[in-house]
């Protein structure tokens, strides 16, 4: 096989462990990098290395978080007495972002999957517990992703929720604003026609 | 728009710069290397650190190098009195990877493209004149790809060769070995029938 110089290898081997980087695309990261952008490579590693030092995981929300006080945990938020979980940060940013919801989150980090090794521990369940049972939170929105496994979690956490006298909620799916029929897909009209409303 | 804390929107973007990464991959690739990954993300801070310091450029060949010693410019290979010039370090790899090649090399590290102000000062060319002038080679093989751009390239550099009393030859281009006809495109096809050779 081609052996590249030993830091240059180095270099593509630790690209290729991005996600979804395969060996061509590292080999030209690498290559873009040195002979065209080196401020990139240098903006890049120093990035790293700031986020590696400085950005942690929020002890409330579990949210990446830079500073001591969360800004997704305020008092504020709190009073709301809501609490929407999402599986992860770019859901939770979705819906700061998409929406008027100003209320608390639990950010998951991923979905109930026992074949792959993740139960309630890993996703800080007994955290969220504790928040439950707080007295806090008078709803539970819970927003996870419509799939299979994001609807087992959806499951699993509305029974803790009742468990602790929570209301629980679940966001609408169903056919997206400004979509046509034709183009949405078969689960997503079965499950548009099934949670169907009397207007 | 979404905006995330400081240090973690300065990571999306440091890897939103790298080729082919778009706004929702950079995302994913931050959230895997906080998340998922660390070890992942310091291996990569460290690559990218030890590159930039220790990999320049080969003064003769223009390929990546870390030493003082260029490996693809040792006298042994001068000896052969060949000189392949292609057109990244991808090439140079492919063509000593796969074939018993061990003259010398010339990356041109580009092709020529005058709309995108790639000329032969970009490439280098002044620095392969000065070797084709000075009497250690007796063939320049043109290995640019088989591009618009290529072509013209290896058109370029088969003139300055010809200038220097240098032979020129190019590498063959045609139905891959082990191809099938049927699924070779048009432009293939059409290029190995006009360059068809009595047998
Ligand atoms: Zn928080
Ligand atoms: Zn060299």
């Amino acid at each position: 096989m081609n052996v590249y110089s030993p830091r240059l290898s180095r270099l593509i081997d630790a690209l290729r462990r991005l996600p979804g980087v395969g060996p061509k695309s590292a080999q030209r990261m690498a290559f873009h990098l040195l002979d065209r952008d080196r401020n990139a490579a240098r903006s890049l590693a120093q990035a790293l290395g700031e986020s590696l030092d400085h950005i942690g995981r929020c002890p409330s929300c579990r949210m990446f978080c830079e500073d001591e006080a969360c800004r997704y945990c305020s008092a504020a938020r709190t009073a709301s007495g809501q609490l929407c979980v999402v599986e992860g940060p770019a859901d939770l940013m979705a819906i700061e972002g998409g929406t008027s919801y100003r209320g608390r989150y639990f950010v998951l980090m991923g979905r109930l999957s026992p074949l792959d090794g993740i139960g309630p521990d890993e996703l800080g369940l007994d955290l969220l517990q504790s928040q439950l049972a707080s007295g806090d939170f008078n709803e539970l929105i819970i927003a996870t992703n419509p799939t299979v496994e994001g609807e087992a979690t959806a499951h699993y956490l509305a029974e803790m929720a009742r468990a602790q006298n929570v209301a629980v909620s679940r966001i609408a799916h169903g056919v997206p604003m400004g979509g046509e029929l034709e183009y949405v897909d078969g689960g997503t009209l079965a499950h548009a026609l099934s949670g169907r409303r009397p207007v």
